[in-house]
């Protein structure tokens, strides 16, 4: 191919990032971009947390200053979204939905019926709820979109990611989006792992073939190939060989400490199905029936993963707010290198400066062939000038097609509730969610009592509650 | 119309009845069969117990010999499916696949891990080895239904039924069956129960119309009128009224009081979905997630409805064995009356003699537009001469969908995986089964331990077993 | 069933029915109720011939006063819509959209291009551009009915059926319509002859039970059975028979002579697809590749149907105007019998007085398996209280599938057009016709002469027009 | 990716060639292995005219022996189906079903009945009954490729592609088969031409990116982009330009001339369906109504494509044979270059040396997704290591959707009649074709005087015909 001869550079791209004061995607993001030398232009930060987004506005300056920078961005905060928006060529989406007061409803009311979660961001009664106070705020990107760039390609990296992405198409139907999430990312190098252990090789993810379908977080892998070479025995050897103890040292830092696994979760699934789960075991329990892997945290650590505590997340938080003035004030270096995540590499296919096919959330069009069109899905898709494609990843695999359809078809529904505001199809929902082993009547006081928690975000339900 | 007057009778007619020697089914038709006068012919009895057979050759033959009798019928034994089968015009199967041996072992072999069944024959780890040894069974009845008497109309009673049907489809495509069962009456009637206390009227299900759709012992009701009356709001008060204590008087004769239930799981399934779940609670609680109903025995007497052990069954067994020798030689007088079942009146319909419009299981060709095509459904058809055609019932409603779509592909699964002979795919539904909420490593134990109690009927897999 | 005694009558029902003014169905109903003892009410008369309803007035009081009539009906002409609408139990619509002088457009303008039409109502290029301009009608009819009387039931019995049920349906989704057409009736009745013919009975429709699948104008029956004989052998002799020289005398009544036909296109497509076209050959000629039976007039004549054309309405038109004058003046009597028409019926059914199933044009929700789903199509259903079910029927033959899918995706587009006002996707719903025989020049030619002879309903398109 | 490291050559690779005596695909193939220094091995040559073979074997030796040949390739004459596929790791099937004689038929008989033909062994009669002699052949090619090679990757190139390929499939589900045709390439070219016309460039096809979809000979471009560009304002001005005189000129060497077009028929159906249709105006022009572009032969002359008469294919059938002739004994040198296919790519992608995407006809699952799953459909897929993965291309377009159904519905029932024998099927399928635009008496006519001529290869016709 010849043509990229003749369109080495995009210039003057505006970049409109919802949820700006983001400390972890935004400063991947701009890393990125600075390393990037086809691509240049401007980035609005958007953050109801304006603070934040000033803040991020130095960072990303400093980011544009570096000796090693190839890339000329300047970065500006945004004081309405129509600001951020407006002719924007790119909208990134990475907001957390209220604030960790609400999320640690989200994962610990529960607890008081038995229900444990270790992310509570996706599927279970967290997930639920989350989503019932994200679509309202999607509501207003989406009809911003619509009316202020409507051509943009949006980038979303918002938990729960299948819902959030369900809302800004049926918000906005010709909306160009697609959801990115780096759990398919760990799964790919986690089946480099087995090979290179067997060949003392050095792989990395980008140098195998692997066949992705499903939702997001519980999105699975039927083929894996590098070469010539079919990986499924390979991988299949090794979760035999770690499905007692585990694969992968505890990580001693306990900053990441929450987010480990030790892939006892995805080897058991590999035993059941003969399907490589691709999310992290964190997320994969979560989406099955509740005696699985989450009935107590006794269980939870025999299968050697973690619950995430809203306390963990706020002294995380606390902690990134602290290096963020250090950064801003100098104190601190800032980290620069590759991310590993692809959103610059997807906008440059995007804008016809190369072509990749990676895993993404789209509507189906047929790309999963049992589960309704219409519903987002993860898959495999070809990036080009203004397209993305997905490919066809056939039918779900027996038996797991069951798993991942009970709870898309929940999602739909929840997205649907919160779009209505019909508390019943909501609890129809929430009663149906693979954790929720629970009586109607605990159900009942359960959900109540989670919505009332952040009902500060749920006006379309106050009228249910103060029935 | 006046057909009627033309073509009052028909006559020469051959139905087959494979389980002929069956005390239950068989008996109601006989009796259903004297009392009709619109048809005659012969009726062969087919059983692998031949003894019970010739005693239902003579119990049928004294309901032929009765004043009352006003149709005209013979019956014979046959000594072979063949010689039964040959130039049938009617087939019906009710057989107990294999013995109360292999059905003790379906029952309670799981209980060892936990896992109550209130039935074991439809749904639940129990449903799945059933189906194991009745498919192959099935096959041999429809291949002879293809080479004697393909034209025949085939009548399936037996559980698992949604199993049976899809065996008898699988095996010989253009067969012409259908499935009937009487759960859905009992729903019927019990609106009717609503509707009486109400307003004092003496209501029977022929007198409503209802709506109805699912799979076999979780089907549902959506829509009940009488005359111009919609009974919903009726149903929703009854169901509210009783839902604490149970409706109706436990029943104090030992023989029915297994299948006696107070109907809270129904009334609780209404209000979780606002649909009317259309089974006894006793197969309802085995679609549900294990934790609903069927926990423990303690949590099945707090919703009143009954576990059914194998020592009750036998029971019943030689009970009825008894009144069988006492009804051959005349010490006990047989009952005579409408069975209240349908069979004999579908059979009417398909003769030309008339034309009606009941619930059967049939291959779905779009009377439930949200589960695949071709799985077995239950839904409303019209029933005409040679003719029996669905009626379009729409989608499963938001959130029954999910329970049902689970079962749903967990027993195509499953018969997929009878036919091929496959353990792991066997498994793979075992596993996925809603009663089944044990880890990986105990669903493997208990599985082997049910297919090895009942390895006689199961050669496709003695391989996997003698590993 | 009891019901009946408790429910024999619906009183106080309000009818709406737009195009009031109407001659022949609005007299048919007027006839019908007056002879129906169990309903009673008004009837509300809107049109936008003002004088045509003040006539019927006096005509629908004229049947109401007769001796023999049972039912108690009071008219009115109404001044607005929402006047005839408000509070209405049942909405008729029966209109002309816009004039003779449109309609000659339709039917003569193709002619110069050598394509000839023997209706023009319901496809071809007359369909399309009727369609055209029907929509914004029915925009108007569907949110009137939105907005004054969300729960009546309405019938619609205008051409083009399809397109104007589909634009009800796509104008306000929850609108409980469905279509009503006797060309299959009269189908019904020619089996019926065949019958007749072979054993010298006197079958009627009613006498017999037929499957019937398709789309309006173009419907197919697949089975046809009188009590226990299949009547597709007789059938198959009869036309084989009459193939060459036609069924039924040529009608000398000049004013039915341009509906009659001598069977022969049906016969033809009989012996193609071996199934029964079940609509008056002039309909079902224009359903099919322009060179079968359309030709030319020489080609019209051949196979014994006619073409209609509009100085024959005008002629009809001119004749009703007189009659319907002497009527009111009382110098010609009124026929009064039961019309053949199930209007009445069905509104009882819909009542919960009665149940019955008749053919019905509705959404597809999975009655036939290989068109999309929400397609009008046209089938059985089942009729009770509140409520109009569709029967399965499979999928459209082999062979008829293609015919079929080809003007029912036609007529999707159409609509769609209409809604949108989107010129392009509205020529290409023309040039892909199975009429439109012509060249991608001369075809755009004639669609913008059509367009510009009836411009004055077609503002959406002005634009295009005047370019 | 660093895996082309590791795996830089597959050897000892054996292709089967069935319809080895091919003078045109086998020779381009020959040439590109010679070419191509990745791979090596065996290449079998199957042919029932074993002179054609056996000078195959001679000319593709002299291939391997040239001195810029960089792949080591030996060339065998197999004497049986059974020794060419023994153990193949690839099949080619390029063959003339049957002989000239009988193609003449195919292509002149129905110029009897006005019915002409550019091509006729795709659409029209003469692909109807090409594809009822061909499918009986596939099915011993399908079942001999189950019985001695069923893991080989099969590629065909014989016409009527999508009936072939649809045999393959039925006869063996689990074929790993596609179809390939150049047809598309040339569209891709003639975009090209399009932006190099414009731009002074010299663009080709490889350098541009096409959303291609549809049947084979029938396909569509509905999006093309080269880098950031969209091309498709270009190719409409393009369009309009050449809309009236055409593009290119006529090509003055005989050879060449009947398959020369001057690209009117593509312009016009762009003109009519806003999308670029992806083949020869021969091929586009037999997939719609009769009277478009096949009217008569000058209707053909004004459109400026050609027909293409049995006698030009005879003479070039003799040109080849002398050719032939001429290069074994060496009188004549071999042309030595990249043919354009891509065949070789495709495999090379195949044993996973490579990836890539290009156009391929295989069976939807779901890559269309308004065309019946199971259909052959030509659309993108992703080549890699043995895996073949469709991409997805949506909808076909409005409009489009209608013509692609209408010949892909009567191809597959054209392959069912052909495996079933059932004649009245095969002429349900005949009768429905775009250009049998005769009446039904004729046409039948028309059909067995076709079956008649081509009997020899049609044994399951001969009762129909002998009645």
């Amino acid at each position: 191919m010849n043509y990229i001869e003749n369109h080495t550079k995009a210039e003057n791209l505006k970049i409109a990032y919802i949820g700006g004061g983001s400390r972890g995607w935004a400063r991947k993001l701009m890393s990125d971009l600075a390393l990037e030398p086809a691509m240049s232009g401007s980035v609005y930060l958007y953050d109801i947390d304006r603070e934040a987004a000033a803040a991020n506005v130095i960072i990303g300056n400093m980011y544009s200053a570096k000796e090693e920078a190839v890339g000329n961005w300047k970065y500006f905060a945004a004081d309405t979204l129509k600001e951020a928006l407006s002719g924007a060529d790119f909208v990134v989406i990475s907001i957390l939905p209220a604030t960790l007061q609400e999320m640690g409803s989200d994962i610990h009311t529960p607890e008081k019926y038995g229900i444990y979660q270790s992310v509570g961001d996706t599927s279970g009664p967290g997930g639920i709820v989350r989503a019932l106070r994200t679509v309202p705020m999607y509501k207003v990107f989406a009809e911003g979109i619509r009316d202020y760039c409507p051509n943009a390609w949006v980038i979303n990296y918002t938990n729960p990611m299948t819902m959030c992405m369900s809302a800004l198409y049926k918000y906005f139907p010709k909306i160009k989006a697609f959801g990115c999430c780096h759990e398919v990312f760990r799964t790919q190098n986690l089946i480099c792992d087995a090979y290179n252990e067997k060949y003392g090789t050095n792989l990395e993810r980008h140098d195998i073939h692997t066949k992705v379908l499903g939702i997001n977080h519980f999105t699975w892998i039927t083929e894996a190939r590098y070469g010539n070479e079919d990986l499924w025995d390979i991988y299949a050897d090794f979760a035999d060989k770690y499905y007692e103890k585990g694969y992968g040292k505890p990580d001693t830092n306990w900053m990441n400490s929450n987010f480990a696994c030790r892939h006892r979760v995805k080897f058991d699934l590999f035993k059941r199905y003969n399907c490589i789960a691709a999310a992290g075991d964190r997320h994969l329990a979560e989406f099955c029936p509740g005696k699985w892997y989450l009935e107590n945290p006794d269980v939870v650590h025999k299968w050697e993963f973690g619950l995430t505590p809203i306390s963990w997340r706020t002294r995380v938080l606390g902690d990134w707010k602290r290096d963020t003035v250090d950064f801003v004030e100098g104190r601190k270096p800032l980290e620069f290198n590759q991310s590993g995540e692809e959103g610059v590499l997807q906008m440059k296919a995007l804008l016809g400066l190369s072509s990749m096919i990676t895993n993404v959330n789209l509507p189906n069009v047929g790309q999963i062939s049992n589960l309704p069109l219409g519903y987002i899905v993860e898959t495999n898709a070809c990036f080009g000038h203004d397209s993305v494609t997905p490919v066809t990843a056939g039918a779900m695999p027996r038996g797991v097609d069951n798993l991942v359809q009970r709870v898309a078809y929940n999602q739909e529904l929840t997205v649907d509730a919160a779009i209505s505001g019909n508390y019943e199809d909501a609890f129809k929902a929430f009663v149906n969610d693979p954790l929720v082993t629970i009586s109607h009547v605990d159900a009942r006081k359960l959900f109540n009592e989670m919505l009332e928690n952040t009902k500060e975000y749920l006006p379309a339900y106050n009228d249910y509650l103060n029935k």
